[in-house]
């Protein structure tokens, strides 16, 4: 995600503003991609392109569910790199600086294309309609849950249930909980432009980890005894927490790894396909250590912290639960969407 | 420590220099205090006053050892506030803002009493005659040396020897290493100009953290088998590292509290009388985070880390050793010197 009034893409590198709490811009392109095709856009194989980046954490929901639900094959994705401009994420990892389908150097070309006048941030996840290289869609929430709900009929065999149709009002409700105090929440931390903003924002975050750590201590999974997408948008905060919320944006109480159930939690998620094998931890810190100018003017990203306790035994099968449900992991990330070996503990 | 040409004290909060890694200015005004009073100050109860600050850790040294050799009644001290401005360090904590002894507000007009050109930075500590409000001396390893050795026959009865003559020659060898590695190396990192200096500051940084890890892994203290200054200038920093070194100076290959043995080590020492009932952690969080407003523009303080685990038995008894040699400890803190609650674990 990234916007124009906010994170994680700002004017000059301003993402905080002095005496004010951070908010959110929570107003997207809601279009949706269907399988009835009620938007005008249908559910087609080949036709869209997820554009991801691996930094973001909104953007790390998608590519883990589309991995998750193997759709690989009918939803290419494009990756923009970690830093970018005030004007747009851009594919300046890509073979001459871009995306090899939509022939773009910069996402904003492909917001454009919707709205020659788009007032927004430009955002990741996107998913781009490869016929006119339009944006559908940058309305993350829906993006995932439309994967699971809309695609059905192109996932892979054995692709698990993300969101159960019996778990679904109790994950709206955590979801809400999570969306709110924890993957925002280590936002309105780190851009809390007073000390009595940073405070509450402190308060807050540091409430709802507490509870989610005593919900994790007696259940595998956040909701249900299988994987959700609930996990999924745990997760990607979570993975997050050491790297970059902890010091960059003070949620330093304590480290994750400090934390036994959350800790394990995360260990668990990270070493079931389709979680770790996504995270690029590299990219990750270069994303905010150098995009966030204003709380970073130096510009030097760590080279902590040590990653290698992600790979060590996290003991929660003990606990139960039957990760994919019916279903089977995924199998082995293809090798044009490996993750380098320098970015990630997993061999 | 502060000087204006850089730490703890600079032109407009500017500590980093772009491009350049950092280099600590450590020429001092080397006047001493001697029992011969051989450079005109001789030894003399109630006339010198230690100016120091409950922030620095280069003062911390000075606070401790007046402590552990009990020279509170001989020797008077005036704590200078956590933030200061680019010109002085100043006496903010004191009613009116004036140090009562020196009748000064910021510790500047002492150094100018000194010498009206002063041309480097106003640090702490300073020891300042109270005949003169001159300041005697700012060359804090020869303070604390001299506090031990020039002031002896003012020492309480059961001072540890803080030098032992067998030891020295150790004693110089790993107090060098300290110095240059791990005291100034958190600077080294927190202020680093470039990506290739901050680099090399953290692998030099690491290296000898991990030194003193193999070190006090098999022996109580870092010399010998009793408390010496050596164990004093290594704790001044170790206790700084999780809430502000870490995170603000991005020493984050783990946590000071996942080293197992100086962990430990660091709570015995904190639990030692004289050691940890001087550290006010509030006033350490406001000094680095508040006065670096280079790399910390927001001015923002956090709230962690949780300090709680300070307190928890270290085990470090079973190594052995005889903490203070043929002496004992020093009594209860006396109430104007004592830490608030607020900011310290200990009650």
């Amino acid at each position: 995600m990234a916007t124009s009034d906010h994170p994680e893409h700002s004017q000059g590198g301003q993402y905080t503003v002095k005496g004010k709490e951070f908010t959110r811009d929570t107003n997207y392109i809601t279009t949706r991609i269907t399988a009835d095709g009620a938007d005008g856009f249908p559910v087609e194989p080949g036709r869209y392109r997820l554009i991801a980046a691996r930094a973001c954490p909104w953007a790390n929901r998608a590519i883990i569910v589309r991995r998750l639900l193997g759709l690989e094959d009918v939803l290419s994705m494009g990756l923009a790199g970690p830093t970018h401009d005030e004007r747009s994420w851009t594919f300046d990892l890509d073979p001459g600086g871009k995306d090899p389908v939509l022939g773009i150097e910069r996402l904003q070309e492909a917001y454009f294309r919707r709205d020659p006048d788009y007032p927004r941030g430009i955002t990741v996840p996107a998913v781009v309609d490869t016929t006119t290289g339009a944006v559908v869609t940058n309305d993350f929430p829906q993006i995932t849950e439309d994967l699971s709900t809309q695609w059905r009929e192109h996932h892979r065999d054995g692709a698990p249930d993300l969101w159960p149709e019996a778990l679904r009002e109790e994950m709206a409700a955590v979801n809400k909980r999570v969306f709110t105090e924890v993957n925002n929440g280590v936002y309105r931390c780190g851009f809390a432009g007073s000390q009595e903003a940073y405070d509450s924002a402190y308060d807050r975050l540091w409430t709802a980890l507490d509870w989610l750590e005593e919900r994790l201590s007696t259940q595998r999974y956040l909701v249900g005894d299988t994987l959700t997408e609930a996990d999924v948008r745990l997760f990607t905060t979570l993975v997050r927490f050491d790297p970059v919320y902890h010091g960059h944006f003070k949620c330093n109480r304590s480290k994750l790894s400090e934390l036994p159930a959350l800790w394990a939690y995360a260990r668990d998620l990270f070493q079931t396909p389709g979680f770790g094998d996504t995270v690029d931890f590299e990219q990750i810190k270069r994303h905010y250590y150098v995009v966030h100018a204003d709380i970073n003017p130096t510009g030097i990203v760590p080279q902590g912290p040590d990653l290698s306790g992600w790979l060590t035994p996290h003991g929660r099968e003990a606990l139960g639960g039957r990760p994919w449900g019916d279903g089977t992991p995924p199998g082995p990330v293809s090798d044009d969407e490996r993750v380098p070996e320098s970015a990630t503990p997993l061999r």
